[in-house]
């Protein structure tokens, strides 16, 4: 399910047709659990998302700026990179990614496949190149005969690559959090506190933005409306894509799923904790200071938007064969 | 089970016990499944293990140069650290490493609790202190609650986490092999040209180190015994703990078993295939210059060292609390 510019009204209809008529009418929606279609090539796709070899230096993969282990992102306030290099951005997590509108926090890739091309070839990511990627999985016999068992045929092509990565991706979905039990009916599905803080966080127009099953990603947004963020960062955000002034500082609603699992906040991770980024969103957003009582409810709140984590078995990578090029970490 | 200076015989006895009468009289003995006395123990180390907050940069984990998905090691000729620091010697695996007399290259520690400390306060690895790496898991409450229910009291020390890391350890053995089907009398478990190649690898006096149910680790043994080994990597080998000059290149015999995995070979990880590897053994090892025939019988017997690789669901890491030092890869 890819949402688009129709992103809610999509929403609500698949959620009106899973859930019937006890779904509560709010503007966020349940998470539906992933429908796997194609299991070898979501298996093929977890084998690659894991494996180092698809970086420059052997050592990075995209698990390691996306941990799993970790609520899909590396907790860090931008990443470490090829060399070690500092990256320009946060890190936002990979879990239901595949429910937003675009890819990256300035939208430049339409979908997950196209996303999944970029991070191999970056410079300050894994540094390699598309050639010298799908070259080292073509010396790997393990992947040959996987690759011809999901595509049918042994050629390994960087668009098939970037396809398997995809089909992974689309299963780390996070449904069944207590927030989405609530919206299913379940009246005890959260405290006193916490459906206060929902109120509080619909009520005050929070959802204009974070709305649909991800409570985000729905839309782009000027970060900084009623005042300007203050950031070192020299991100544009939305800008860099369109080349329009005005679309600066514009970036992806990020989706507020598992939050909790996904600090530090905002695009220049600068907001340590979940405290300090509601009460910059309050004032910044909607020009509206919440009280410390106010911002733990609705901290109270989006813990519950955490949901049960992909689990699965860590994947058992193909070894290399003499034909694989050996890298070198330190090669200049 | 630990083995020390009676290691082939107690696991003569061991494998005795467990296989009875079929089992074959041969050098080496099959690898026992693991087996788990504290589940919830195992599970804190597994955690642990993949924790990348015992690391001063927040970054890296035991499992980012011990990668479980790859055959516990890095499959670098030597590890990247913190800072992307150049390591000063390949990585050995850390499957089966609970059967080896110690812990090291040098042996410098005697077992997997005493190993398990080294690596968080080794500068050129995770660069922590155990003071540090202590006081960042007693924020985390996910942490405090599972340290309490596994060993009854919530007070985090470095002691527990190493007792807790070298329990997971401890399930990292890879029964089941193909030879380890042929020891317990399987007569279809290996190929003609593996059963050759074991023949060699047993007559030509191999097995004088590689021995015992790892097929190494039973002893320390000098690299270089007919011809020196030429290599710049300056390590001492087992001098460096006994200071004597005459343990100087002195080696914990590694295990061959997944040695098909754990490429590249040596202390220096000079090796990049198990053809140089074995050819560079007959000559400095046994003054014996195999044939590429003759190799190629080896290599095929050493991969069916290959055992069940250990397979588990990935850890889902408890989140840090505000309390949490925020990790700095940068800072000076
Ligand atoms: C070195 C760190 C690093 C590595 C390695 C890395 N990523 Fe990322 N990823 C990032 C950062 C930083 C961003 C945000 C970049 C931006 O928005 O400009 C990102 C963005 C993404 C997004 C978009 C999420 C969103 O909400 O917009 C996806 C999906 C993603 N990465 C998947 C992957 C995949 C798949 C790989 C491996 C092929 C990978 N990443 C490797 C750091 C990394
Ligand atoms: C006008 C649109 C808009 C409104 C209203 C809005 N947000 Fe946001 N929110 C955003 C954008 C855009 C970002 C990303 C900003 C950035 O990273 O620079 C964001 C980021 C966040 C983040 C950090 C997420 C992350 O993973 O980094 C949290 C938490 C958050 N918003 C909560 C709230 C709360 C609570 C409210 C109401 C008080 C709110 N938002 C109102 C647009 C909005
Ligand atoms: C930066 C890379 C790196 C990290 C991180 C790392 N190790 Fe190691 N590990 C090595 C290297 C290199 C050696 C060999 C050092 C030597 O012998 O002098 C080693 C040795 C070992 C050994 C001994 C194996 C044997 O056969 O002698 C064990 C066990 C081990 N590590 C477990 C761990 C655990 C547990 C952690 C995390 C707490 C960890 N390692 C973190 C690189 C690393
Ligand atoms: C006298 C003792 C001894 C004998 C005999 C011996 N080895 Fe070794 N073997 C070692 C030592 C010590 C090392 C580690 C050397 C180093 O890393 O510098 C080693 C390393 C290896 C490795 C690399 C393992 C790894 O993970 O790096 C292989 C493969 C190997 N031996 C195979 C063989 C074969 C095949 C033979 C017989 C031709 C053999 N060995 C004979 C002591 C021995
Ligand atoms: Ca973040
Ligand atoms: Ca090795």
């Amino acid at each position: 399910m890819k949402l688009k510019t129709t992103a809610l009204a999509t929403a609500l209809i698949v959620a009106g047709m899973a859930w019937g008529a006890n779904l509560r009418d709010e503007p966020i929606q349940p998470i539906a659990a992933a429908k796997v279609t194609n299991p070898a090539m979501v298996e093929l796709g977890k084998k690659l998302f894991f494996d180092p070899r698809l970086s420059r230096s052997g050592f990075i993969s995209c698990n390691s700026c996306h941990n799993l282990s970790m609520g899909g992102s590396d907790n860090l306030k931008t990443s470490v990179g090829d060399k070690w290099q500092q990256g320009p951005i946060n890190s936002p997590t990979v879990l239901n990614s595949s429910l937003a509108l675009a890819q990256f926090w300035d939208g430049r890739a339409a979908d997950l496949r196209e996303q999944a091309g970029g991070p191999i070839a970056n410079p300050a990511e894994m540094a390699f190149t598309h050639d010298l990627a799908v070259g080292t999985l073509r010396t790997i016999p393990g992947y040959v005969a996987e690759f011809k068992s999901v595509f049918g045929s042994a050629d390994i092509s960087i668009e098939k690559v970037t396809q398997a990565i995809a089909a992974f991706e689309e299963t780390l979905v996070t449904p069944n959090s207590p927030f989405d039990q609530w919206l299913k009916g379940d009246d005890k599905a959260l405290t006193k506190q916490e459906l206060a803080g929902y109120k509080l966080f619909r009520d005050s127009g929070c959802v204009a933005c974070h709305n649909g099953p991800a409570a985000g990603g729905t839309s782009f947004q000027k970060m900084g409306l009623f005042e300007p963020y203050q950031t070192k960062n020299p991100a544009k955000g939305r800008a860099a894509v369109t080349g329009q002034d005005e679309d600066r500082m514009n970036f992806k609603v990020p989706t507020l799923r598992n939050v909790e699992l996904t600090y530090p906040y905002f695009h220049d991770g600068e907001a340590a904790t979940l405290e300090a980024a509601v009460d910059i969103m309050g004032r910044l957003q909607l020009g509206r200071k919440y009280s410390q009582a106010e911002i733990a409810d609705i901290v109270a709140f989006l813990k519950t938007l955490t949901g049960d984590q992909p689990t699965f078995v860590m994947p058992l990578l193909p070894p290399s064969s003499s034909a694989t090029p050996k890298p070198d970490p330190w090669a200049k």
